[in-house]
């Protein structure tokens, strides 16, 4: 199919009056409104219900740095989401520009024509930069999806297979491998949500303070001392195609090992080979096993409760409430029901209220 | 109204399956193959359908710089034509950045979005420099409609009129009164279809070699002997906010002249005024007259015929091929019928034709 979506027409052309309302002269009126008071764009356009979906294609999927063109048949289903699932009305918005520089500055260009920017398939670690300068220059709600998507749907889904093996998040020792957007978030959002005791894992080992060679926010993580103890875990959470989690290592895992082993689509582990070794609660990203970890149970809702209450920014605060609001969705979680269905009517509306606040 | 169009799915998403087929893991597939050969993404995506339509808000209408807020309602109206005349999915695009090189920047960034640019309401003379160097950096077509919609429909409209009054193009002086976007547009695609003699009128009077402040495109215009003819006129075509057009000046005129009077939404002159005068065909931009000058006439089918052939630019002579087929679907031109109806069926098979040249 070529696009997944298409423009409508909101109310019917076929007469010189609609043609005079919908366009000249009627239209005059209205800009003339908004060249003196700014604020009315929400009232009169659809600005408010307008997301862009903006990538530069050096992450798409886990397939790598793909290019813009690769990218846009990603960016279009996730615009087709947006509207399914939360009625937003969002715009594919690829670039031919790569340096963080660049992707701000055409970001900060485009900006006046929505009232959302949800950042997508961004390499790490310029995503990192590039959604901070943009967060610090725009006064519409901008989130990575990759990092902060993932991250709320992870805390929820955690929250409940730890109420299923009778654990608190402040007790466990959770590891995370895979550094990169995802990875970063989570160990962020667990870390506000009450995890104390957190190791990290790249492509070159565990990140402690022995190693020379980490930077920015692998270096960050480090200092404020989230992540950095090395024990025998409770939970393992696999963001990264380079792993794979052996059988052996669960059984070295304490009593009622979690295993979150999102690399997709192949994950890091096959959960029935997992539930032989001895994990308790299996999760994935996969949508044909269940406890799916999937970014579409967060984004649509996150803009859809940011967008009504027209606010200037997503917080870390309104994540981890957006997380709690998932995880209550879920009224007894056990081993095999952790996180509501991507279908489940009750979703968006939840997590939108809990952007808002009200 | 909040907004005139709206985004819909061409697919429903009502399934696991559906799912895995517009986003992951479906998409993956598709994703791969583009980015091996990136002219799939006009197979594969909705790029190929897809239009921006981008203003930084500097001449919004005939209201003047406005700034991008007040421009979207109007970007909004022109992507509602866009879908209800030519089935082109249009998405307005209003700017933050103001100076040539950050618009030029800007537009490039987002290119591997659209299949086409329509430039809109941004102010003479950056708006040539932009489109320009736009055309020349991009291999989609690249068109500010303020110059060549108006242009195209003119040139249509000037045609029956003349063949009305029994003169030819070649034969007359035209004196165009306006030397912005509009008017400069004008003046250069006549010249191309063989108008010899033209005078040009900007707000300090008639351009000539004795004006010492002449630059940019109204010096070009002068060098280049396409205007300078001081001679008594044919036709009379306004695209200025500045001017009036007296009954005196009509009466000076040569026989039958022919009045343009296309400022918007007051006319240089009324028709009634000009027709006691001596006019014998007048035209002006209001839909609420005959003999409507309207853009939406020509950019429609001009970017459904460009985009149907995928052709990397729309030249003059496709412009001078749009306003031939326009005008000869008006089979025997009247002083009250010189430009077919915008809602006409036949006008965007006609010009999108005439720009594929088949």
């Amino acid at each position: 199919m070529r696009g997944k979506t298409e423009v409508s027409l909101k109310h019917p052309i076929e007469s010189r009056d609609d043609l005079s309302v919908v366009y000249t002269p009627g239209v005059g009126a209205v800009s003339a409104d908004i060249g003196t008071h700014t604020e009315l764009v929400w009232e009169y356009t659809g600005r408010g219900n307008t997301v862009a979906v903006v990538s530069d294609g050096s992450a798409v999927l886990g397939l790598g740095n793909l290019g813009p063109e690769a990218a846009l048949p990603v960016m279009e289903g996730k615009c087709a989401l947006f509207k399914r699932f939360a009625n937003v009305d969002a715009v594919p918005i690829v670039l031919s520009v790569h340096e963080p520089d660049e992707i701000v500055a055409a970001t900060i260009a485009i900006a006046p024509s929505f009232g959302g920017i949800n950042l997508e398939d961004i390499a790490a670690p310029k995503c990192f930069e590039i959604e901070e300068r943009l967060k610090q220059a725009l006064s519409i709600p901008v989130m990575h999806d990759d990092q902060h998507g993932t991250a709320i749907v992870v805390l929820a889904g955690l929250w409940n297979a730890l109420t299923v093996t009778g654990k608190k998040l402040e007790g466990v020792h959770i590891e995370v491998h895979g550094a990169g957007a995802a990875g970063v978030a989570i160990i962020r959002l667990l870390a506000l949500a009450g995890a104390r005791s957190m190791s990290a894992y790249d492509s070159k080992g565990v990140i402690t303070k022995e190693r020379a060679d980490l930077t920015g926010e692998k270096a960050a993580l480090l200092q404020s001392g989230i992540v950095g103890a090395e024990k025998s875990a409770d939970v393992f959470i696999g963001v990264s195609r380079a792993n794979t989690l052996t059988p052996e290592h669960i059984a070295r895992m304490n009593k009622d090992p979690i295993i979150f082993a999102l690399a997709n689509p192949v994950p890091e582990i096959m959960p029935d080979v997992a539930l032989r070794a001895g994990a308790a609660v299996v999760a994935t990203g996969r949508s044909d096993w269940g406890n799916q970890i999937n970014n579409v149970l967060a984004f649509p809702g996150i803009f859809r409760g940011a967008m009504d209450a027209r606010l200037s920014r997503i917080t870390d605060e309104m994540k981890v409430r957006a997380a709690a609001a998932l995880a209550a969705l879920v009224e007894k979680p056990n081993a095999d029901l952790i996180i509501p269905d991507v279908f489940d009517e009750r979703v968006v509306p939840a997590v939108a209220k809990a952007v808002r606040g009200s």
